[in-house]
């Protein structure tokens, strides 16, 4: 178990994401962190991220969801692979396929908390499963397909 | 057929949206065009909006689909009971559930063009298909559950 977030052991090619990239100064930066076997992040949207007046909007909800379900995924393979996060970059994985259930309106103000496990771990695909909460209650599940990311998508580093 | 978006016969009380409402300042605006059997809109993203440099982050893909999925399902209803889209605020859907398939990386710089259709319309509930593109070339699918909103959600107006 590392005290740093999944995304800080990203390689620094590959850290701008504005989800969660350490080095996206505008964007959101997501920290998830593995516990072994598991991982959990935390994030209180700004007043702005409304769907209508009092519930946040469903677009942020999918955005943390997806950037949730990739670090779990780097997270998970490495431990399939007896790596520890701190060895190096971790493998960036990018997202194939995410589904999002809106269970119910998730509301605008309180932290919201998301908990993740990979439920199926491949060398080059992981399967993670989400869920996302407020003040303790399940507001949408979500399902990221994570793919290692295609080696030509880092061509395009200055 | 409107020339107006179809957001732009959102009622008051819930056009705030981060992805699509006219009043908030703050967020995407997504227009979406209705021709009277499908919609289209176009969206440029911001430089910020970087997955890996090269790349749209795929949080604003699902965001795009999403707004634009939930519009599509007002307008496809309006016309399943013979309403033109100016007559009165447009039925406001939310989304019950998200899929998006990220068939290639997206990239950063061109205009995005969205087209969608119904494919189930029922007075409560309308199911959008969704292509997203890029310099003609489709990057992104996505599929729509909508649900007509709760009225309670609209308890939380000021």
């Amino acid at each position: 178990m590392s005290g740093k977030a999944i995304q800080d052991h990203y390689a620094e090619s590959s850290s701008h994401c504005y989800g969660c990239g350490y080095s996206n100064q505008s964007g959101h930066q997501l920290k998830s962190h593995w516990n072994g076997g598991a991982s959990t992040a935390r994030f209180t949207p700004d007043a702005k991220y409304v769907a209508v007046p009092g519930f946040v909007y469903g677009g942020l909800i999918a955005s943390l969801i997806d950037c949730h379900g990739t670090a779990t995924a780097a997270a998970a393979l490495c431990q399939s692979q007896n790596r520890e996060l701190g060895d190096g970059p971790v493998p960036r994985f990018v997202t194939a396929s995410l589904k999002v259930d809106y269970l119910k309106p998730t509301p605008l103000g309180p932290e919201l908390e998301l908990a993740a496990m990979a439920i199926e771990v491949k060398d080059r695909k992981v399967v993670v499963d989400i869920k996302l909460s407020a003040n303790g209650v399940q507001c949408a599940s979500g399902k990221v397909v994570a793919v290692l990311m295609p080696a030509g998508m880092l061509d395009h580093n200055d």
